[in-house]
């Protein structure tokens, strides 16, 4: 089955308000097999509302609308539904008590327009809403489940769970959804591609989706089947080649990050890590130490911006700056070795580069950054040139640089 | 005018991901008079597509597509716009060799895939994009302006703001908005709105929303008039009371960052600035570097994470560790005068804190954080109880090391 989420109030078309309760319904369905395949966000406009209310009863199996089911005057969607599928709007005189005996309960009185909280649609199912006033309403029409459910997040959840999922998963019956995801760095998303769509194109189940997030890229392969063992088996057959055609690209088949990924292998081999870091400016730190546990295996950090400080913190000898320059292979190479020197740790890291936007020259442009990874007596080395912003070279810096120490653990 | 934004990508329809593209959108179209009436989400489904298109070009006047312009297989964004508006598909030479370029400058062969990205609408004009691989493209159908633009959001907002807004703008003249914000640090959101709201509660003219961001609060004073000076006029009026009841509370009048912010100070008093961070674990070296001639004013940053380190790079007495413990008072005054001296900044910035979320215990419970400054033989100290989560206390204690700088230099 499909569904469709529309979300109600004008508030949502702002600059600063995103709709959070379709995240939560899309989590809640694809659990009962039911996929969501049109997300809608309109405003407190009857007209608007109306249109689209008509066109969805059209399109989709499943129509859940979240909001304007409260007291005031731009609350319009029980009015709306009401124009749309024919049905009067008649007063549910159990739910006016309730309401009451809400407010009674608080010691204050019923304002006027809560009453139109118990307005219902003719022939409509009632769907219990015990954390607040305004229930929700489940309306059959032409082949289309309409459901009506309260916007306040809590509500939402607590309406949807006892009064709408049970049922839901009753007409889903039959169909099942599995999810893998696979997240690979160190290529591009062209290149990965060229790599697995040999592998996905002929299938239509699973479905196959490639997104390029910062620095790295991800793989959903959803499933379809009449149980999730099914969907499972679906999905594994197309992931196993695709992870073998990815081979060490891939750094998680989860939910991880690669500094939780790295973090694994380096409690794992019981080592220890420290990073001497110019471009990055914190950020391998930051990212390394973002994750619960890694003073175990993080021992410390150094942003040496200054080249006093890259002398001072990290040991790099005055006359290696001179003659080869902040930014070089030498300078990555004596981090690397100087911090892990002066901690002790098994790893030493260093990263040096031009993150821009000034400060670029034709032999060493914006975005040239040296990453360096010292381990016993061994220092390695890795020349990138990345494109894009500050924010962006930083960004692919520390994904190299985290990647260089995840493969030398692999 | 009225506008519709139709955010494209099967991602965008999973438990995890919100589309963000549309808040920028609505904020830029805002500021030029264009009010948002719709917005969806659609996966990368032909049909589905294919079907809103057409809904949409019949009932809003400016229909902004975003994502689905990538290489691969399922970016169908612009072979669907191709049926509905009835233009062919065409190679554009001069798009495919700047794309060609693009990898070639970066060692790279293209892959055969991106040569899609340089089909165009017969008859669009093309928006181009220089950060990226994928141009937009503007089409006129019906009446309709249709703007096709890449999804990745900094190409979105160059392409935006480079290519769309001002002929946008053109096309809205007659009604503006303003828009006013403030970011305030250091107070919570209902103790602002206590501050402000005798203030601006009696306007529907601006509109006031305020939205508690992560360590800070924005406040959004938005004008309509018939001109830019007369909307600006209306928000003036309400803003200049309120900043003046937010006092030094409001660290800035426009979208600069804190970080930013610290930064104008440093650089106007000519100051150097270093940072020994525990808890924080590099994120206030990363905030601080991520601003763009950062170099002139930020020396250095230590992240000591092993109480070795915090003697070693930091120069913290043996015995204070051992006897104040490492989330003290002494230890973070220790920090900001050991990373002073070592490196001769003006100011030296110490942080240590649990961030948890194991490690705290009765006395120094997780959220307990120890911030201090350095300045001129004197060393200030401040302590705070942050709530929340590992992710939340270390950006917490990131604003408040940031906002000490800045009262400092006020």
């Amino acid at each position: 089955m499909n569904a469709e989420i529309i979300a109600i109030g004008s508030e949502l078309l702002t600059a600063t308000r995103v709709d959070t309760n379709s995240l939560y319904l899309t989590e809640q369905l694809n659990s009962i097999g039911i996929e969501v395949e049109l997300k809608t966000v309109v405003g407190d406009n009857e007209h608007r509302l109306e249109q689209l209310l008509r066109e969805a009863v059209k399109r989709s199996e499943i129509v859940i609308a979240t909001g304007g089911l409260g007291p005031t005057e731009d609350d319009v969607t029980k009015k709306v539904v009401s124009r749309v599928v024919k049905k009067q709007l008649v007063l549910e005189q159990r739910i006016l008590e309730r309401i009451q005996a809400r407010f009674h309960n608080r010691g204050l009185e019923m304002p006027a327009n809560n009453a139109r909280q118990a307005l219902v649609l003719l022939g409509s199912k009632i769907l219990e809403n015990p954390v607040g006033t305004a229930p929700g309403l489940w309306i059959e029409y032409e082949g289309c489940h309409i459901l009506l459910l309260p916007g306040p997040p809590r509500e939402l959840k607590v309406v949807f769970e006892e009064a709408c999922k049970p049922r839901l998963a009753e007409l889903s019956a039959g169909t099942r959804l599995f999810t893998q995801v696979f997240k690979a760095t160190g290529l591009t998303e062209s290149k990965l591609d060229e790599m697995i769509a040999p592998i996905y194109t002929p299938y239509k189940n699973p479905a196959t989706t490639i997104l390029a997030a910062a620095g790295e890229i991800h793989v959903h392969l959803t499933g379809k089947g009449k149980s999730e063992e099914e969907a499972r088996k679906v999905v594994t057959e197309v992931a196993d080649r695709i992870e073998f055609a990815l081979g060490d690209f891939v750094f998680s088949r989860g939910e991880e990050t690669l500094e939780q990924i790295v973090g694994y292998y380096l409690m794992m081999r019981q080592m220890t890590l420290a990073v001497a870091e110019s471009c990055t400016g914190g950020l391998v730190s930051q990212r390394l130490t973002s994750v619960p546990g890694s003073s175990n295996y993080f021992l410390c950090g150094v942003t040496c911006y200054s080249n006093a400080s890259k002398i001072e913190l990290a040991g790099i000898p005055p006359l290696l700056l001179e003659m080869s320059g902040a930014v070089s292979l030498e300078v990555a190479k004596g981090l690397a070795e100087g911090i892990r020197m002066k901690t002790g740790a098994t790893i030493g890291l260093g990263i040096t580069g031009i993150a821009g936007p000034s400060g670029g020259s034709v032999s060493k442009p914006v975005g040239l950054v040296h990453v360096a990874l010292a381990l016993d007596g061994v220092t390695e080395h890795q020349e990138h040139r990345f494109g894009g912003d500050r924010d962006r070279i930083r960004l692919w810096a520390s994904q190299a640089a985290l990647d260089m120490v995840r493969r030398k653990l692999i």
